[in-house]
């Protein structure tokens, strides 16, 4: 079988081939309206323009939700839908089909340059929810606060453990981030809490989803079955995180002011559509989970991750961790009817982090926490500079990436990334 | 010094005065579009109409504020105009204000009976945050769990310590809300959890502060100086807690399913320019709070709070506990300074609960949980019917109240109402 390839010349480590065809939510210059595009090779195409030009059809024949500023409208509007769009942008950019092809009047109204655009937050982020669902990254926090014997909390392997975030602080990649202030506390018994710029900055390598379809009613859960199609697609997510404010302040409600100074995701989602041929088997869970959470087969994907890190006198960017979506415990889907099986209701745009996706070996972790093992070691950020780091300094820039490869072809994320400003001067 | 007076009768025992003018977001019937109108004894004015009329003047002269299906916009101006908008309706409802008074035309047009129109969810609220500022509810809990000597966390005299709740789940008073069902342990050792419609259901008595003004930046903090300019108004707030799914769940990252199946506000918005006659001086705090969260003066407000019930065979509530929000320890421009002095934003319509208002005394507990004592003795719910709790039944409802009493008149925020209704029938 022959592989479906656009006219646009995608090269072969392109993140967006015609099998992947993201949504993202673009100004072609600063002055123009925000739309909505899909990312083809190193172009952005203008779905807006194809509205315009009346190249949907159906129920997507008049629609306006491209010409919007997010990506709310159009994923609210259900499955069946996204996949009509879906089917006729794959269509319209098939090398097979002239329409755009041999229009050059319509190729440069439809096409810009992915360099030249600004891209901007995907979703107006309603309400954002974190988990902690891989059990590596569970495992080793706890070992490192808790001990060996209870390095697990006893609900954890019975539940996905989540909490909710901020969400007005979630920023497209590419947004720079000023290293907060805080307070925090030495573990000298008797010391008194200080005030001062976070000292432990740390990443962590999430994935997210962007819920879609119609909002739910509060009072009815989603079920484990139907979960999949509220999901719409998939975003890279570091969930940035002050590791010595994060300890001082989290008992007993939890992480707040550690994690809400920032979180970036990346601009582009791969929608599940998208994702589904990288489906596999979960992790085996014991004990078996609860009715509500149990599901068969092919329930979560098989997605490279990296996090590289650049500082201000490398050049380019250098590995320190290599993951994996599939490591993860607890699936998107048991995440999401968890979520809501008290009757929590889900609006288009929700977003819910999986937590950091660490994998079983050291190389694997999704945090420098665990990559340096609470600062008792060093991570290399390689030969160009020789410099090493236990938590992030100012200047650096922290670069998650995601890629699934594919048969003849592989499909991305692009990257997620973001620059740790010095504090402010303060008194 | 002869009271301000509106030609609108207003009952000696009506918490809407001329002095009060809460906001609010009604519907006049269910067909009409939503609009922003203030309480006023036991009518509603209609802002909107009065906009129409070009009553207002000034920068407020052309508004659409007052058209608009929440109070978002109207809260982003800031408080110079929320103050002009104040002294406008006030001068309008003026008994000595010949203008809406001698116009039949126009008092048809503007007034509504309070009875007859439908209140709505007063804000788009963006984010909610809660916190858990009352030494007495944290100290309650704290024995409860953790016993006499470790009841504070170390933390809790330092900081206000505060979480992210669940916004999609803010509904107004009135609507009822299903017993959730969720994961819950018994303390027998061995014992595996179950899943079954919570057996612990409880209320909080909160307020909340609905933010205002432009939006601040990422990584701009709001200092304790200027705190006070960011906050528009209070409403009442009852965030009910499923106490057995919060106990198995919340370690280590916080409540979240246990919370977020409902929180109940009132829809009248009563601001803080109304609420500046009852502004009164915090608790004395010891240690010394840090620089960025001292603050000098009455900066807490003498609000009388009550909580009753009503079961299904009551013919009218029952009180269940008097407390006051001036009994919190950590006052909410603390509250607002500490959570952005990391650089977390703020919009407009983000709401921050306060945490259950516990006061000194047994009968001022906020909580079934406190009041109870973790279910160890019983509520009465009176002579009426000699029904007794330790937590709330199917059919209950709650209602919370606040009143200030000032000299000569009395301001208050009407009823925050819930009723739990029975929960579904599941396998």
């Amino acid at each position: 079988m022959s592989i479906l390839k656009s006219f646009i010349e995608v090269s072969e480590d392109s993140h967006f081939p015609i099998q992947n065809l993201p949504y993202g939510v673009f100004k072609p210059t600063l002055n123009d309206q925000a739309r909505i595009g899909v990312a083809i090779g190193d172009f952005v195409c203008d779905l807006s323009v194809l509205a315009d030009l009346k190249l949907f059809d159906g129920k997507l024949k008049d629609t306006k939700v491209f010409h919007q500023e997010n990506l709310n409208s159009f994923m609210s509007l259900g499955k069946e839908l996204w996949s009509e769009a879906r089917k006729t942008i794959q269509n319209l950019l098939s090398s097979e089909t002239s329409t755009i092809r041999d229009n050059k009047e319509y190729r440069e109204k439809i096409f810009h340059s992915i360099s030249s655009v600004t891209m901007l937050l995907p979703a107006r982020i309603g309400d954002y929810t974190d988990f902690y669902a891989s059990k590596e990254h569970a495992t080793n926090v706890g070992i490192m606060f808790r001990g060996k014997e209870n390095a697990l909390m006893p609900n954890w392997v019975h539940l996905p453990v989540g909490y909710h975030g901020r969400s007005s602080s979630i920023v497209v990649s590419g947004t720079p981030l000023k290293r907060p202030w805080g307070q925090t506390k030495s573990d000298e018994p008797d010391s008194l809490p200080t005030f001062n710029p976070c000292r432990l900055l740390d990443f962590e390598l999430e994935m997210g989803a962007l819920i879609g379809g119609e909002s739910t009613k509060l009072g009815e859960p989603i079920s484990i079955e139907s979960a999949k199609d509220h999901i719409f697609g998939l975003v890279l997510l570091n969930d940035w995180s002050a590791r010595d404010i994060q300890k001082w302040e989290y008992v007993p409600l939890g992480p707040f002011l550690a994690k809400n100074f920032g979180s970036t995701i990346s601009p582009w989602v791969v929608t599940m559509e998208a994702l589904q041929p990288f489906a596999t088997k979960p992790p085996t869970q014991d004990p078996q989970p609860m009715k509500y959470l149990q599901e068969q087969g092919n329930t979560t994907f098989d997605i490279e991750l990296s996090v590289s890190i650049k500082s201000p006198k490398m050049s380019k960017p250098h590995k320190v961790s290599t993951s994996n979506l599939k490591y993860m415990y607890w699936t998107l889907t048991q995440q999401l009817a968890h979520h809501t099986v008290n009757g929590c209701n889900m609006n288009a745009g929700d977003l819910l982090g999986t937590g950091t996706i660490s994998g079983p070996t050291e190389d694997s972790y999704g945090s420098m926490l665990e990559l340096s093992w609470k600062g008792s070691k060093v991570v290399s950020l390689g030969t160009e500079t020789n410099e090493e780091r236990k938590f992030i300094q100012d200047g650096d820039s922290v670069i998650l990436s995601g890629l699934c490869k594919g048969n003849g072809y592989q499909i991305g994320f692009g990257n997620c990334e973001g620059t740790i400003l010095p504090a402010d001067k303060r008194q």
